[in-house]
């Protein structure tokens, strides 16, 4: 096997924007499957049955041939059961795909983008990626909340990017202050995306059904309904933000076995439900142990909790020398944290004494 | 259930490129099992028995967790077979989605994307959405062939779509005419669409292992390998082009179904083989019984055939009438001809016969 010619002779130039670009870090995927995985806010209990089921079932058909390219049956559950027209709902390849479209279809070059700070990394590689410029609106508890630091939106805003709850404090931001921020804001696109909504919060699908035209919001199977192997998000708002999102969408964004694995995780409300309060009542329990032990909490609504410590960073080694991988951001906001997803009881009382060893371990 | 807002009223203006934009109109996905359909290029053939076992065996942790965002064992597989490293692969969401980060990557406002005319309808679609500028570099059988057509690239050029063999005639282009057009324009990036490129013509693969900075290849699941589906498709290219597309490739991309169905699909070399044999014998006896009713065929290197008929839009309405669906395109280049995919032998009887019908209504 031949060599790979070197990247730097003769590679035509990328975008300067491109060039500049930090791509966004996932969080690992380890292989050794004796690590309790805690850094990338999966869910820890399985799917619905009936999702396997369902994929278990796939033919040969749905497989050989193009899939719906508008999701129909999924689009018409969704809006069912959140009260919207179907024509109010647009599928994607995760809520990360949806969430790119909304820069894609209203961000021109040289134009701001603004969100909370801290926030989900992601939305500054999309920014970057326009060639627009950021707006990081700054809060920290006990300083300035997330609804205080909206009104810092700076003038010509194009799109407002909101996580509600959002990571990696596991706040909600309010919905008075999301709708006065899009009442203040009406040239800017104003986008509530809703990944952990089913741990906490209050949804601001409440503003698209009151019927402001620029507010929309955005969620995931990823955390809720345990698909994150699957991809599929969606965003839900009124028919011209979603108009736009359509024509910058790729035509068969979501293939037929995420369409079909979706529909029933979907439809099963009542185990998405168990799962999600079983995951609450875990982190409530966790919350109140990491209290006990020194740690600062804020209560989260999110299906993660963001611990302080000042050791932060020794701790996030220790536990990961011990099989315990959590996520920990080094950046001069979040660095004396810890981010810790919910799993299990099971998972969540070894990382506690995994824990408990790190604290006794100059006894 | 209350109606959406209007989407006129109060919507953030879109982007002015996105705004004039046209969006692709994908080929129909009809209902009607009764409907024999050879509009989309879809292989006729179920996917080898292998990718319906993977998916069938999809365990719940594999739909819980993330995948594995970098696909390691396609990309090692893909990489194996066609004698490159795998950091010479890049795996997306069907090859839509890969052709569409050349732009992405390399192409600013105002800047010029090259193509043959006609060509596939997607192109121009990525060039309004990036506001660039396009180029057509117009050709026509018995007139300019298509590497003759690719002496008129204009300078400048950022990047150069190249599909081959080309739709919806079905012509190759030679590698030969495609390494002087990589070399000629060094500062462009050369992208050879090898969606058909199991069904005949020489691979501009050759190009990438001499070592051209400036060539990738893209292929496609859909065609030869039955799983259109599942939307996979990946790009091999030179480290420097690979690297470009890694920056603005979406962490997630692929999901964990689509990962194991293409890399069974793969691994089943000799069932592929026999598949698009297959096809290619059903496509020479149909261009055969074509020709000898009167329509004009160029031999076609795809899985499907032009065929050119001063009545063209009349049988395309008559066979549509009779639940045979092809495919039809209104522009001032192709609207004397059909598009016709090759399905199963009995399919394309069907064909044959309403064609025959069609002959003979007015005896």
């Amino acid at each position: 096997m031949s060599k790979p010619p070197q990247a730097a002779s003769g590679t035509p130039r990328l975008r300067p924007a491109v060039e500049r670009l930090h791509p966004y870090v996932p969080g690992e995927q380890p292989r050794d499957p004796a690590i309790v995985k805690l850094n990338t806010n999966e869910n820890p209990y399985p799917p619905s049955p009936r999702v396997l089921e369902a994929l278990h079932a796939l033919g040969a058909d749905k497989v050989r041939k193009y899939p719906d390219p508008q999701c129909t049956a999924l689009r018409e559950a969704i809006a069912r059961d959140l009260a919207v027209d179907p024509e109010q709902v647009l599928m994607a390849n995760g809520s990360d795909e949806v969430l790119k479209m909304f820069a894609e279809a209203w961000v021109d070059p040289g134009e701001t983008v603004a969100y909370l700070w801290p926030t989900y990394s992601l939305y500054p590689v999309f920014v970057h990626k326009t060639g627009a410029r950021e707006a990081r609106l700054p809060w920290r508890t006990g300083d300035c909340t997330q609804e205080q630091a909206l009104w810092a939106i700076p003038p010509g805003v194009r799109l407002l990017y909101l996580t509600s709850p959002n990571p990696p404090v596991g706040l909600p931001v309010g919905i008075d202050a999301i709708r006065q921020a899009a009442l203040a804001n009406p040239e800017a696109v104003v986008v509530v995306d809703e990944a952990y909504i089913a741990y906490g919060g209050e949804s601001a699908i409440e503003l698209v059904r009151e019927g402001l035209p620029n507010v929309a919001i955005t969620r995931t199977f990823s955390k809720s309904h345990s698909l994150a192997g699957m991809r599929v998000g969606f965003a839900v708002g009124p028919a011209g933000l979603i108009d736009g999102l359509e024509r910058v969408r790729d035509s068969y964004n979501l293939d037929a076995a995420s369409q079909a694995a979706a529909l029933e995780a979907w439809n099963d409300a009542t185990y998405t439900r168990e799962v999600v309060s079983r995951v609450c009542a875990t982190r409530e329990r966790v919350r109140g142990e990491l209290l006990a032990r020194g740690f600062t909490v804020e209560p989260s609504a999110g299906n993660f909790l963001f611990a302080r410590h000042p050791k932060a960073p020794e701790i996030f080694r220790f536990l990961r020398e011990n099989k315990v991988l959590i996520r920990y951001f080094d950046t001069p906001e979040l660095r004396d944290g810890l981010r810790i997803t919910i799993g299990t009881d099971a998972e969540m009382d070894r990382l506690l004494a995994v824990l408990a060893q790190w604290a006794h371990q100059g006894d």
